[in-house]
C-alpha cells in the first residue's frame, strides 16, 4: 500500500481481513496514519480538544494489531510494474504481488502574487492543522479563499474563535456546484450572522506582504489580514501516477476500471490498485465520469481495492457521493445532481423544495429544515437533493441518497416511501416527505 | 367523512385540495379534531405544555380556511349505501356522492375483574390524556398493562414525574412482535434503570380494589397502585363497517382494495373509502395482510382516501410500516419484519447487528446506537431493522425503510449505499453501513 490516508489504511485493513498470512506494508510520506481530516475544523474551533485526539491508531498498532508494517516518512521514488518492485526514497528495493496507491490529493492553490508568504495555509493534513491552530494565536484577521464546504468550515471555526474572517469565492454563490443558488443563499446567511463577512464573484487576485502576509485584494477591494487560508479545491496528486505512465482521465485524475485497476495505454494494468482522491469515479445517476473527493469514498474504495490486493473479488459501483457539513448549528447536506451539475450533463431538471420542522409543530424545540428535492423532467427520477436545517440532516440524506440511487420517481416517492413517526424527532408527514409532494406538484406542471 | 382523527382530517383536506367546489363534512364522535394522539405521553411527562398545544386546528378554522364543515359529538347511527344517505345521532339524515369512513381504533382492554373500577384508564384520545394528566395529581404509583410502545412511552411519562411505575407485560419481552428480543433487553434494562419495575411474562389477571383501583395482580403477585394504564393494544373499531355489513378481515380489521374500498360480500362497494386503524393493510416484505395502526400510515390512507373520494385517482401501495419511539434520552425505531414476525410468515430470517456512535469516535458527545438488520436468507434481501440509539434514530430507520421497500440485497447495500460523513453527525462508515457488512458476513455463513 502506498499511502495512509482513509483509503490506504482502509485497504490495509481490509487487506489483512481477506488474507492472513499475507505480507502487508503501507508506505507514506506523512509521520500520521489512520487520522480523519475532516476534522481539523473542528478541532480548530475547538469542540475536539485536540489533534492527537483525531488519529484514531498509531503505526504501532497496526504492526502489532493488524501485522501490517508501516514506513512513515518514506516516498515511493519508482515502480516497476514488470518485476513488480518498487523503490523508496530510503534506498529500499521492495517487491510485491498486489500494489495499491493512495497518493490522495493536493491542494490546488491559485498562481498568485504573495501565495508563498508566510501565514498562507492549506488544510490538507494534520501537520497543516497544526500549524493553523498555533498561528492563529497571533492572529485577529484571516481571509479564506474559497466559500466550498471546507473553506466555511474553516471560516466558522476560526469566527467561533473571536477573529475576524472574510471569505473570497470566485463564483458567485457559496458551495459552487454542489448547492443550488437558493440553498446557497440560506448557507450564505448563516455566516454572514454570525459575523463572517464573505464576497462572492471575487477570485483571489493577489496576497499582499513582504515577509508576511498583510492583506488579500479580489474584485479590486483590498481586505487587511494576517492569515490565508487556501480552500480553493483538491486535485489529484498524479506525481506517481504520471511517472508509472497511467492513464489519466478527463478530470485530471487517474481512470480505473471498476475493480480500481489502472489503464496504461488504455490497457488494465495488472495487480495494482489506487483507490481515494487520486481517482475518478463513475456517476450513478447519468453516464460519464466524476470526483468523489470524500473520506466515506476513501473508505469504500480503499475496501475494494483491500479485497482485490488480497485475491478477492469487489468492484467499485457508480456513485451518488452524499456529503454533510456542520457549520455551527447549520448542518448541510447534499446527494445526486444539483440544478448546476445537471446543466454540465445536459439534463433538464425539476425541483421541490419545502421549509417544515426537524420536530412535530408544537413539540419544542424543534429545529427549522428545508429540503429541496430534484427530479429528471423527462423520466420524472429523483436525482438529486439538498438539505439545510438545525439537526437530523444527515439520516436523511443517507434516505435520500437510498431513493436516488435505486432511481425512485418523485411519484413512487409519494406513493410509497414511508416514514417512521415520533412528535420529538419529526413531523407526521415528514419535511423529505412534504419535499417529494411539491415536486411531484412541479413535474405536474 | 366520518371520523376526525389523522385519517379523517387528511381526507378531508386531501378532497378539498383536489376539488374546490366539493361540500365537505366531517362527522365526528369527538370534541376535538385534529390533534395527535401520539404526543400524549410528552404532554404528560411535561415535554410538551399542555393538551391545547396538540391541537392543530379548530373546527372553526377548517370551516373557514378549508370549507369544510365539522359535526362534533356527532355519531353517525345508520348508512344506506343503495340510496347513498346516512343518518347521525341528532337525527339528520344527509346524502353523499362519496363517503369516507375512518371511524378509527378501540382500546383493547381484557375482561378481568376490576377492569372498570374507577382510576382505570386507557390512552387514545385526548379526553383520556386530560383525564390521566388530572388523576396523576392524586396518585403516587401506577400500573401499566403493556410494554408495548405506547405502554413504555406513558411509562416513561409518568416516571420522570416522579411517580412509581411498574408495567406487566403478558409476553416475555418488551415491545414483542416489533422488537427482537436482544433489542427488547436494550430498551428493558434503559427503563429499570429509570427505575420502572418491569414484569415480563405477566399478563394482567386482576384489578384490586373495592370503590376504586388499589392493586394489581399479574404473574401471582400483587403490586399496589392507585391507577392503572391500559396499554393493551388497539383494535379496528368495527361498529360502523359491522352496521354496513362490509366484509372484516383475517386480522379483525376491515378488509380493503388498493384504493381502500371495502367489500360487502367480496364485492366491491362503490363510493365508499376507509382509512386508519379500521383496516387491514399489504405487507410490502411478503405476501400477507398486515395492521399498521401508526400516525403516519392515517395521514397517508386519509391522503389516498380523500383524492379518491373526490374523484382522482390514487391507491395506497404495500406498507413496510416503520416506527420510531422516544423513552427519554433512548430512541426506538423499527421497520418491516422482526424476527419473531418473520416467523409467523414462515420466512427463515439472517440477522447482523452492530453497536457503533452516532458521531465521529473522537467527537464529543456522540451517543451509542445500536442497528440490526434482518434478511432473508434465501433472497439476502433485507427484510427489516431495528435501531436504538440516543439521537439520529430517525433518519436511520427511514434510510433502512427505502432499502427494505426497494428490495434491496444485503450485498448491494454493502456495495452500493453510500452514506454522507461529518465527524459531529456520523462515523466515516455509519453504524447502518457497519451493521450491512455484518448481515452479508452472516449470510456468507
Amino acid at each position: 500500500m502506498v499511502g495512509s490516508g482513509a483509503a490506504g489504511m482502509t485497504a490495509a485493513s481490509t487487506a489483512r481481513e481477506q488474507d492472513h498470512e499475507a505480507s502487508i506494508t503501507v508506505i507514506t510520506e506523512d509521520k500520521h496514519v489512520a487520522y480523519s481530516p475532516c476534522a481539523i475544523p473542528y478541532v480548530i474551533e475547538g469542540s475536539i480538544p485536540d489533534f492527537r485526539s483525531i488519529v484514531m491508531h498509531t503505526p504501532e498498532f497496526y504492526e502489532q494489531e493488524r501485522g501490517i508494517k508501516i514506513k512513515t516518512a518514506t516516498k515511493v521514488i519508482a515502480v516497476d510494474m514488470d518485476s513488480k518492485k518498487l523503490r523508496t526514497s530510503v534506498g529500499e528495493e521492495l517487491p510485491y504481488d498486489s500494489l495499491v496507491l493512495c497518493p490522495g490529493g493536493i491542494v490546488f492553490v491559485p498562481p498568485v502574487e504573495g501565495a508563498k508568504l508566510p501565514g498562507v495555509f492549506t488544510v490538507h493534513n494534520l501537520a497543516d492543522g497544526e500549524a493553523i491552530q498555533n498561528a492563529l494565536k497571533r492572529v485577529q484577521s484571516v481571509v479564506v479563499a474559497g466559500a466550498g464546504v471546507i473553506g466555511l468550515e474553516m471560516a466558522v471555526a476560526i469566527n467561533r474563535l473571536g477573529k475576524k474572517v472574510t471569505v473570497v469565492e470566485m463564483f458567485p454563490q457559496v458551495v459552487p456546484r454542489l448547492l443550488d443558488p437558493d440553498m446557497a443563499v440560506l448557507v450564505q446567511h448563516h455566516c454572514e450572522k454570525k459575523g463572517i463577512e464573505i464576497a462572492l464573484s471575487a477570485p483571489m487576485a493577489a496576497i499582499r506582504g513582504k515577509d508576511k502576509v498583510e492583506g488579500v485584494v479580489a474584485a479590486g477591494k483590498e481586505t487587511e489580514c494576517q492569515m490565508v487560508i487556501m480552500a480553493t479545491g483538491v486535485r489529484a496528486n498524479l506525481e506517481l501516477p504520471s511517472m508509472m505512465g497511467l492513464d489519466i482521465g478527463a478530470l485530471g485524475a487517474v481512470r480505473v476500471s471498476a475493480t480500481l485497476q489502472p489503464y496504461r495505454k488504455n490497457r488494465l494494468v495488472k495487480d495494482v490498485y489506487l483507490a481515494g482522491d487520486v481517482i475518478m469515479c463513475e456517476n450513478a445517476v447519468t453516464p460519464g465520469p466524476t470526483m468523489n473527493q470524500l473520506g466515506t469514498a476513501a473508505v469504500r474504495q480503499g475496501r475494494v481495492a483491500g479485497i482485490n490486493a488480497a485475491s478477492g473479488c469487489a468492484s467499485y459501483p457508480p456513485v451518488v457521493a452524499p456529503w454533510v457539513s456542520c457549520l455551527g448549528e447549520m448542518q448541510v447536506a447534499g446527494t445526486g445532481l444539483s440544478q448546476s451539475l445537471a446543466e454540465y450533463y445536459g439534463l433538464k431538471l425539476v425541483e421541490g423544495r419545502v421549509t417544515g420542522l426537524t420536530r412535530a409543530r408544537y413539540y419544542p424545540g424543534g429545529k427549522s429544515i428545508t429540503v429541496k428535492m430534484l427530479a429528471d423532467q423527462e423520466t420524472r427520477k429523483i436525482v438529486g437533493a439538498q438539505i439545510v436545517g438545525g439537526e437530523e440532516v444527515t439520516g436523511r440524506i443517507d434516505w435520500l441518497t437510498a431513493a436516488v440511487l435505486k432511481g425512485v420517481s418523485a411519484d413512487e416517492f409519494v406513493a410509497s416511501f414511508e416514514s417512521a413517526y415520533c412528535p420529538p424527532t419529526s413531523m407526521v408527514k415528514d419535511v423529505v416527505n412534504l419535499a417529494a409532494e411539491a415536486l411531484q406538484r412541479a413535474l405536474n406542471g
